[in-house]
């Protein structure tokens, strides 16, 4: 997956549907203050995500979530300890998503 | 549920299963390294696993680590702050689990 | 489960966490607003409710969209049929939940 | 994802396994019988089958239940409300499939 | 859980459920068939069942499958080893369902 | 998929993460035990796998149970008797999982 094409058409469609419906123009809001900095740092926040990105077994979660843990400074051996946390809670089914999450930190030179 | 007796009970049935296959010692010993302080801090660790039980809505999870997010530290905002991200990542569907966070942060006398 | 004993602990906790971050109160009015009548009416928002209740295997949420749908005039065969559409979508797994679903309908003297 | 291609190819695989195993006739018969018109009329079955899928996470589901949620007459907005339903109950882990039901239904003229 | 109560509750609410709608039976009949003795012998098929309980953490059926196992005489060794199928495959998360499943099999003197 | 391909890559990609983190040759190994022969032999041990892989929908286990139980000696009967188990226990979501298992027998032709 083209990382660059993978965003611009996650905006896209993001855009879509907060056109369409504003339910999902609150929904992302609401998204985005769980995620924003407060007693639990925004860098921890994204590790969270990730670990439950992995768990869940959303490839596009992964994906949106390595990129902020990054923006918030999170280093390779977090972003591994986090994915290894969704694949203990989660199990071996969770395999497929870590293998995604570890080829995704390849491509962008994280590995 | 009284904690003490979950605890005892939750002790006692990981002793049976470790007792009858060698399997429940190894899995277990591997999530406590998952779980253990590393590049990401044992207290961040524990709020992932509350922010995964409230996700997967695993009430005996949700017991297991509030309990240790306490033992490492954790404030009654960081709690609160990792059941969110559960419930905004898993939806409606969590909220029972989500109460029964809460139930126990209020038997726990933390809020 | 006693019915009236269930929504007062389910309505005191949604309190506590309302009280505790204004998270709860924010999400449970975009909850309410999405299962506002609209195109689709609100009496099929609930069936769709419950539908997605048993798929999903949550007890509490069961409860609280089969008492919605009765108070919206939905008949018995509309929560039968609603109850099947999560059975067949989610397979054997989901029983003790349809099981849970029609005690709670016998219990209130709708079966 | 092209609809036709999709649509053929559900088709002949669908066929295949009715033809290795009368099982999977008979499940098939049970999932349109339980979808068929009834207390609950079809149309709104289809809206409960967007919902479900979208809550589930099931693309193949998504693209399958749009289009039977149109041949029943259920305009935009009813596909909107049904996959907000599953978006709400399911969380922001749907996101990526609410995103895909958005792209189809652009795909389709619809939106 | 007492299995007797367990049995009894289970077979009044399926019969409920049957004698409301003719899908219950169907299904039940179609989930008999699938679980019968075929190219793979009944007492793997219901060892498969546990794992599947397992993984799928549905506690009724666990308690379910146990006895059909036994039923199908399946040893002590071979319940631990469906059960810890379960665990590798869903993770950490089955733990509360596989302490279950042990204290099931406890009860029944198995272990 | 190709099936060569798709064993190069994961192979490739398991590679990767033994590299980055001893974490996942534990847990890798700990999954080689589980489902090495034992009381129940492997050939039972990859259809619970392959049983497993269907109900949660996960296409890559699949692929990869598939292969070891026809490298076990599982008939084709088996492979879909074990198919069955999973669609039956995880319902009409676990459809597109069942269709994919289904094309990939027919390319590696069992069916």
């Amino acid at each position: 997956m083209n990382i660059n094409e993978f965003n611009q058409r996650r905006n896209e469609l993001n855009r879509l549907m907060q056109e369409n419906d504003a339910f999902f123009q609150q929904f992302g809001d609401l998204d985005d203050e769980v995620y924003s900095d407060g007693a639990i740092p925004k860098k921890y926040k994204e590790l969270i995500g990730l670990a439950i990105s992995v768990l869940s077994r959303c490839e596009d979660c992964v994906l949106y979530h390595i990129q902020n843990c990054i923006t918030e400074g999170a280093t390779k051996i977090e972003l591994v300890e986090a994915t290894k946390l969704g694949v203990i809670g989660g199990g071996s089914i969770t395999y497929p998503t870590a293998r995604f999450a570890f080829n995704m930190m390849k491509d962008m030179n994280i590995l």
